[in-house]
């Protein structure tokens, strides 16, 4: 009568593609603690905890730093429809597909989006974005901070302050990006930001960690309408239009995420979990020596696939460290040798999205994932596989290359 | 420099509120389980199983049974935005606060919302959802199977074919009832039922279950648009107004959970695998089984609450199972008791909300928590915290009664 599944058990895989990779097993552990009431006093010092421990991930002090109960386009999503009214000037700098995905979220806001248009696999000088705030006069600049599907990271530190001069809100995407580099929200004058735990944070897609000073929750307050189930006396409707939707409204999230512990929709026990555990072990490595790991991979990486004489995908003084794009090599299929790395030594690296698919593998080197012993495996395997598959590689001066970065940095 | 935390460690509880609930060690275990990546043929393998394992879960031959990555709102909010046009006339009979979730919900879709109210701790009869839809003509009928706020369940079986009859859709949020209490999404014509894990199913909050048929489907497909960064060569943008989310669009995640796999988001791995596992434990049990192990337990603590001398909530034919509200005696403060419960002996028990906020307390037996040992254990420390708190209570005949309950079922 019924159907039955065997329990999960997954193959023993390293993850080196764009995200999510493994998971830090401490984060794995965290998640199997048994649940507690949302409104437990234990959990809502965790809640807390949170709070203050992903304030520091943002190198920020913004009070408004939680977590959206989704995975890294929720985070994007409740930031974006939360802030946007329709009609709402919106300009986005696209640097790849999830610069894409801020138009098109943007939009479904009923926003007037402005796009400004760079090659995939460059960046933009901050004059190009001055130029694009004059033109179209926006309430708001959107933009990510490192685009897997380029591995191009923008520079920031100037485009906060630009924004500030032109009456224009930032939202920043750090999906990808976050404490794989450094991304200072409030030195860069940043007004929000969202991220997602499957990329360098080392936990499972699934929560959003948001960020957002007190520029945007003057605009969210403005609308804030708490709804008929839960406000009792807390009558307190504001006069801005209401926000679209319920499970992304900022306004109602502040309440639950403060003293007021106003109900709204039952925080994510688990993730919440994983998400605590994640901060914790970025805290615990520290800012410089977490930022010159990823640095320093990036670099071997980068040296091995030279040393094979495979080429570097993009502008590589603007290569986020996180993630490297290589060129597929003329006469093997991207798709097979992809395979073959999975099947036969169990590793994933990815492919990529739209004007790039076919053309170049990315290669993750992520949060936990993100070590000389990964970097070395990747190699070597890349290497083996591309010589079964037909290619004329530098046998084995991959792996030599990347050791000796290693090497001249112990 | 750093603020440190300690590491997630929750006191020792019994979650007996009305959710969320322990969660089942096993789904505990089943989170720990290293991440795969999204396209790893054995992830989309446990896609397809989480697929055909909710259809058993929701009693459902649709192809569409699926999670969206949010708590159960997020499943509401999904099925809501995606088939609500503006100016859409909804009908919504109320039960309780979640009723008045799903009327909140609709209005952000910007729907013309009928309601129909009842008494708190009473259910419509037939007719009068006739009455209503007759009187509105609703495009979408939409109720809450088991609203926790009032423990009250509303039969439905007869719903389905009335809205056939009028052409009305009908949307079920099953969140609190689902495997504690029948429904049957098939043969009762429900057009589409959202769910979560952190009731009956024992699991922790962050992901949701839904079904829908192929009368939903077709609304959802006229408003398909498929998202810039990945279309390609797939563009097939529908004539009907794009849905308002991007993270909760329909027509989208049906490309992501079918043998399409066009990316959408991350589909969140570790609450995937706590899904699968939940559905796992009720297809292993089977629903006579766990039905009727949740009717039991219900009688039991009823029988015992009884016999301390408490009075029950609500209209007792039509109390779910799963949730038991019993009034809060007078000359004691429901609150203090509630904390005295949760230090003492570690038992969670809920509070209310609305008009029944400090009128009564409700006791969850659900799912992996809904056994003897934990009836037993409420009401023993129920009952000594009364006594404790200067009620003159039935002393001991709470747990005797409960156990006779149990025996006479034996």
């Amino acid at each position: 009568m019924y159907e039955r599944y065997d329990e999960i058990n997954p193959p023993p895989r390293l993850l080196m593609g764009p995200g999510p990779v493994d998971a830090d097993p401490r984060v794995l552990r965290a998640m199997s603690m048994p649940l507690l009431g949302q409104f437990d006093p234990r959990f809502t010092e965790y809640m807390n905890e949170v709070m203050a421990l992903y304030r520091q991930v943002f190198q920020t002090h913004n009070r408004w730093t939680f977590l959206i109960d989704g995975t890294a386009r929720a985070g994007i999503e409740a930031l974006l429809t939360s802030v946007i009214l329709p009609g709402d000037k919106v300009l986005v700098p696209v640097l790849g597909r999830f610069g894409q995905l801020l138009c098109e979220i943007a939009r479904r806001c009923r926003a007037d989006v402005a796009t400004l248009e760079t090659e995939w696999g460059t960046v933009f000088e901050t004059a190009q974005i001055e130029a694009a705030i004059k033109q179209h006069r926006p309430k708001l600049v959107a933009l990510v901070q490192g685009d897997t599907s380029t591995t191009m990271a923008q520079p920031l530190a100037e485009i906060g302050p630009l924004c500030r001069a032109h009456d224009a809100l930032l939202y920043v995407d750090a999906t990808a990006s976050i404490t794989g580099m450094d991304l200072q929200t409030d030195h860069w004058q940043l007004d929000a930001v969202s991220a997602g735990l499957q990329k360098c944070l080392s936990g499972p897609p699934g929560i959003a960690p948001v960020t957002f000073n007190e520029r945007v929750e003057r605009l969210v307050r403005e609308r804030k309408h708490v709804e008929e189930g839960i406000r009792g006396a807390h009558q307190d409707d504001a006069p801005g239009e209401i926000i679209q939707s319920n499970y992304f409204d900022l306004a109602m999230l502040m309440d639950y995420w403060s003293e007021r512990r106003l109900n709204h929709h039952t925080e994510a026990t688990s993730m919440l979990y994983a998400a605590h555990e994640c901060a914790r072990i970025v805290v615990a490595e520290g800012w410089e020596r977490r930022f010159a790991r990823h640095a320093l991979a990036s670099r071997a990486l980068c040296a091995g696939l030279g040393a094979m004489g495979l080429s570097l995908f993009g502008d590589q003084v603007h290569k986020m460290p996180n993630v490297t794009g290589v060129y597929i090599p003329e006469g093997v299929t991207g798709d097979a040798v992809r395979a073959a790395m999975l099947n036969n030594f169990g590793i994933e690296i990815g492919t990529s999205f739209g004007p790039l698919h076919g053309r170049i593998w990315r290669i993750g080197t992520m949060g936990y994932g993100c070590s000389k012993r990964n970097v070395l495996s990747c190699l070597a395997a890349l290497d083996a596989t591309l010589r079964q598959h037909g290619h004329q590689a530098a046998w084995g001066e991959g792996v030599d290359a990347a050791t000796e970065v290693y090497a001249a940095e112990a």
